[in-house]
């Protein structure tokens, strides 16, 4: 293992000081425990949106805080599920009267957290919404995950809900708009070759020089299968069309209710992509692979969605939610209407996402 | 060889149409002979800023071309110099009447055929300057270079001198600039891996499972030497202390004279870095090392330069100028003036550079 760290304890803890050291003007950090909030939080009067996870997968979620996207993000160690204490903590920390909205991605360890901390936070008298994230066609269950689990979905949503928290939307409205993000987001990923978390010190799983793994997991797991290499283009034929043939998704969810002061059931189900849609195009890299290799990507993906009628009216391509340093990556497509394209364009200035002020 | 690719032929050339699909807004891509320009090219009146060199570094140049930075970007094939043509046919499409200035960097191909096409434009009338950038401390001549290779200063320089020529500046007023900023900048890299050439299908070099190579350049050019994997406190110590301890360096360097109508020779010397003085730092890495660790970089990169007298006041930090997917960083400091902050904090929209817009 070759990286470009100190001792295994203290990577995720250097890295955060690294980031507080480098953008005081948008962040400060919180240890013991751990989070990051916007450099002028609280901000009063406004909805506090809050994630977290895991690290490993920078610039997310520590690098989106900051205005017009996150107040709060809880960083865990490397591919582990941040505590209670650090989201509750966070919670008070941003809270400024208008309630906090965690955006969880579909991990089993995350969402009991972040339930837990949502329960606390209640508890003080700080209103609370939750949306879970679970945007990946690849497969059905992980090896973390009850359902889909959550992944490049979550940058579009934490940019696009945290612009209409600045616009000044309602805990509800936030939450309403985190949904439907949710549901119009569908994602699919693949891996050239694996990661090394620092503390297991050997990558995580092996690929054979002429393998690749279609699905893969932000944290390495299993995805659909693997294959024999293929060309750029074949392998963006086959994660492009896996989202857009994916069908209706239907599913359970937990969701809090602040006049029950419980959790709810919610059925949702999430429509299929179909012709004459608009989507936004994030094709990302897993951390390893270069912008260069992603661009052949976005060619081959323009000429799917022309040619099936999907237009593409908006678009990211770069490092966003990377699994170290895995090389491959992933491509969300999300269908925008008028509010979801609103929002994306608003103003944001956060370490990993920048543009308009 | 696992890469993102199709034929090894059209790597770069459906790279940029990838480029050109996405950013339409930002840039437009001419084929035969190949450049990038900003979609609003020329904009009359103003000096048009070109640079150019082998492909591989993205987002460096083509990813900078856009309103407050390139006007032009001139790729060759990975890691290979663009030919004079492109250069020359670059210059004609962006010239508004104010001039064109090349940002050369420092390898001989791109130095020779960068000349060529100075000559070629000042035969039709174009007024044109050309500076050279060398600002890499790592060796005094390397493999493809007599004298220093150009490196990180160069996207600092395209930044800073971009903004001065959408300011107003004259051709004579931003070539004294673009002289000021590769005079105050130097640069060191190091590699923790290889990167694979398509063309070659196999590592440039190779580095065994506990060495990394300190001073690499940027296209796998041999450094100062091979030594046993360290921690990033004690790599970044020791490219932070070759850049601030680097002595004066001086040279003659060829610049084109339009009242001569022909190349001079001048004199330079770059001053070292001294306590008092302010900096912008830039962490950058080389492709394949993930935004996380540039920040434990960062970090002891800020108590050195603090324990020096020298003031961070702006940072970069990620994929900007890279070698393919190379794992590795490099650090460029530069001083910092009034003028090239006020420069530097200027708008800027391009693909791989954003903000204040």
């Amino acid at each position: 293992m070759k990286k470009l760290i100190n001792a295994i304890d203290d990577v995720v803890k250097e890295q955060l000081e690294g980031m507080a050291v480098a953008h005081p003007d948008m962040l400060k950090i919180h240890f013991d425990p751990t989070f990051v909030v916007r450099a002028d939080a609280p901000v009063q009067g406004k909805v506090a949106l809050i994630s977290g996870g895991g690290s490993g997968h920078e610039p997310m979620h520590g690098g989106f805080v900051g205005k017009g996207m996150l107040d709060a993000a809880c960083p865990g160690e490397v591919f582990t599920s941040p505590t209670p204490d650090q989201m509750y903590e966070a919670a008070k920390a941003v809270d400024g009267g208008a309630g906090v909205l965690f955006l969880v991605k579909n991990y089993t360890g995350d969402v009991l957290n972040f339930e837990t901390a949502a329960e606390l936070a209640f508890a003080d008298g700080i209103k609370v919404q939750s949306i879970l994230i679970d945007d990946d066609a690849a497969v059905k269950d992980s090896l973390y995950t009850a359902g889909r689990r959550g992944v490049g979905t979550t940058v579009l949503a934490e940019k696009i809900v945290g612009a209409a928290a600045e616009a000044g939307y309602t805990l509800e409205q936030c939450a309403d708009l985190a949904r439907k993000v949710n549901k119009y987001g569908r994602s699919l990923g693949m891996a050239l070759t694996s990661c090394t978390v620092p503390a297991a010190g050997k990558p995580t799983f092996e690929l054979g020089e002429d393998e690749f793994e279609i699905g893969i997991g932000i944290h390495g797991e299993p995805g659909r299968e693997r294959l024999h290499m293929k060309t750029a283009d074949e392998i963006t034929e086959m994660m492009a069309l896996a989202i857009i043939e994916d069908g209706a998704y239907s599913r359970t969810v937990r969701e809090w209710d602040n006049e029950a002061g419980d959790w709810v059931e919610v059925e949702l189900v999430d429509p299929p992509l179909q012709a004459g849609d608009q989507v936004i195009a994030f094709v990302n890299s897993m951390g390893g692979t270069p912008v260069s290799e992603l661009y052949a990507v976005y060619r081959k993906l323009a000429e799917i969605c022309n040619n099936k009628g999907i237009t593409i009216v908006r678009n990211l391509i770069g490092p966003y939610i990377t699994s170290l340093e895995m090389a491959g990556c992933s491509i969300t497509l999300l269908k925008a209407d008028d509010e979801i394209l609103k929002f994306w364009d608003a103003p944001v200035v956060t370490p990993g996402l920048r543009w308009g002020a």
